[in-house]
């Protein structure tokens, strides 16, 4: 059994992107197991934009990541040895890992469960986990979509905003439109994914081609980015359309952070622009994963990996989300 | 019979506030009546701060006024003559009747209606009209006001906002605070309308008063100014809260407007922010215009006049709105 663990602690709070000083690579003895403990080798962590805003101090749906903490990440781990009867040796387990090499799971706690039969561990943490279901309650229950609806999903060759565009097909939009950096993620979601259309926010401009896409207005917005998308996408709403407030990553770098100077259009469209986290919905998450396994399953769906390599990489694979560098879900293989 | 009129036109479109290059006083001929109109002198103009809006060429609810257009506006009129026997001499009307001396009403357009046996003119135009039954909407339809809730409103002492605090109290929310600027002002709402709490907003630390008075955050806070305080209800949102947009004064005069930066409060709190326009409930305005007559006569709800004599002060009047010179509903005695 190992008794060492390497981790990546919060060093310093970033400014702007993570970079060696925010984020420091330690070693520390691993404690001797307790009763009702099991130790696990982490496999996969999960790379998503939340990680950068619980770094900052400020408030949020969690608490800031302590200076000196252990980077905290979703991720699954596999069952070394065990002092609990819930998990056996080899069982895969999902939760909040960190960015660590092993992790002490106790099932008192409820951080860690066991993996569904027959779900990989990549879908696990991307289509069939917080990715997929994100996309499902936000579209479905805060977006209320509608058949018919004209949707935009910026971010749209995210892990989130992929999930969300296909869902949106697949639940009956008349027209689904992704934004995306670059002609190669442009063409990925029309060509692979079925998206309708696709603006690059990179080359094109967007506030004219959301006009020329959407002459009639957005129904729902599903913003994973904030900024000038967004404010291009208030400018362009169809009366009673919603935006589905999911992220704001083209921000979360900022130290300077500034609103959306067109919400007054909320109010001539009548609009509504609400915000959700999906720690809300895990009473109903195992129904969304169920419609997500089915389509999955039937190809109706499809999702994409980046898989980084190795523990030390985990702060470049998080500058990925900011820099565009990623195509589907971030992962690093541990 | 007279017949020439004098109205006040939009010269040029105002780029702050508005002055006498922006609105031209000039003579007309008054036409000759035709079949079905009638000629109503203009006795009372309602000021509002969507007048402001609609000098903008920018896209609204309604078209912008044209130039050389009358300034549209509110208003009540006096029947002096008519070829529609829907109306008499001496009928009061109330609709759309422009910054002018005289008005022709024609039934078939329904522009102008008669106003409602023991309403006063004065009420039709505030408590009983349009700034009354938006307060109702904005608070019980958009923001869903549960008792119990923490409700904030800003333009506490404009007659819309002193509508929502005083109907938000008698609809059972826990506690009411607004915002307002200077001191007798704030002293009004709480003294004589019964808000729980006032700030002062050209004096006091507005984020800091609202957690002082807000510990819980805020359930509902219904937006009348935008700008700063908007960000600072925004950053002291209760979970789940809403934020009911109705205007945004404090930028109608401003050609750069910025948008709330703490916009994603929405999301780390669930929050929601949606704006309306009082126009989609004009077929549900008679309830609310008979429960507000009702707390009007047992003396449950208040409301307060400026009156500012002469058409050709128009142009001050609105004015005032944007300089808080007023307290309660601005009214231009023709």
């Amino acid at each position: 059994m190992p008794d060492r663990n390497r981790r990546l602690v919060l060093a310093e709070r970033p400014t702007a992107m993570v970079d060696e000083r925010t984020v420091r690579l330690e070693e520390a003895d691993l404690p001797e197991l307790g009763d009702g403990e099991a130790l696990a080798k982490v496999r996969y962590l999960s790379i998503d934009p939340t990680i950068r805003t619980w770094m900052d101090d400020a408030p949020g749906y969690l608490p800031p990541i302590a200076i000196g903490e252990v980077v905290r990440a979703g991720g699954v781990a596999e069952v070394l040895s065990s002092n609990n009867d819930q998990y056996a040796t080899g069982d895969l387990l999902f939760g909040l890992t960190g960015w660590q090499e092993y992790v002490i799971a106790d099932s008192a706690q409820r951080t860690m469960q066991k993996l569904p039969p027959g779900v990989s561990a990549t879908a696990a943490l991307g289509i069939l986990g917080l990715n997929g279901t994100t996309a499902y309650f936000g579209l479905l229950d805060v977006g209320a979509l509608k058949e018919g609806d004209v949707v935009v999903v910026s971010g749209a060759a995210g892990a989130t905003g992929s999930a969300a565009g296909q869902i949106a097909k697949l639940k009956g939009a008349a027209k689904v439109i992704g934004i995306a950096g670059g002609p190669e993620k442009c063409a990925w979601i029309v060509d692979e994914l079925g998206f309708d259309a696709a603006i690059d926010y990179k080359h094109d401009n967007v506030p004219a081609r959301l006009r020329e896409l959407c002459p009639q207005g957005i129904d729902l917005y599903f913003d994973n980015v904030g900024g000038e998308i967004l404010n291009a996408c208030l400018a362009n709403l169809a009366m009673r359309g919603r935006i589905v407030l999911c992220g704001a990553i083209s921000s979360y770098n900022e130290s300077e952070r500034s609103g959306p100077s067109n919400y007054g259009a909320l109010i001539i469209r009548r609009g509504r622009m609400e915000g959700f986290i999906i720690l809300d919905y895990f009473d109903r998450l195992p129904a969304a994963q169920l419609e997500l396994a089915g389509w999955l399953g039937e190809g109706k769906i499809k999702s994409a990996e980046h898989i980084v390599q190795g523990l030390e990489h985990a702060p470049e694979a998080l500058n990925l989300l900011f820099t565009g560098g990623n195509t589907g879900k971030v992962l690093v293989r541990v």
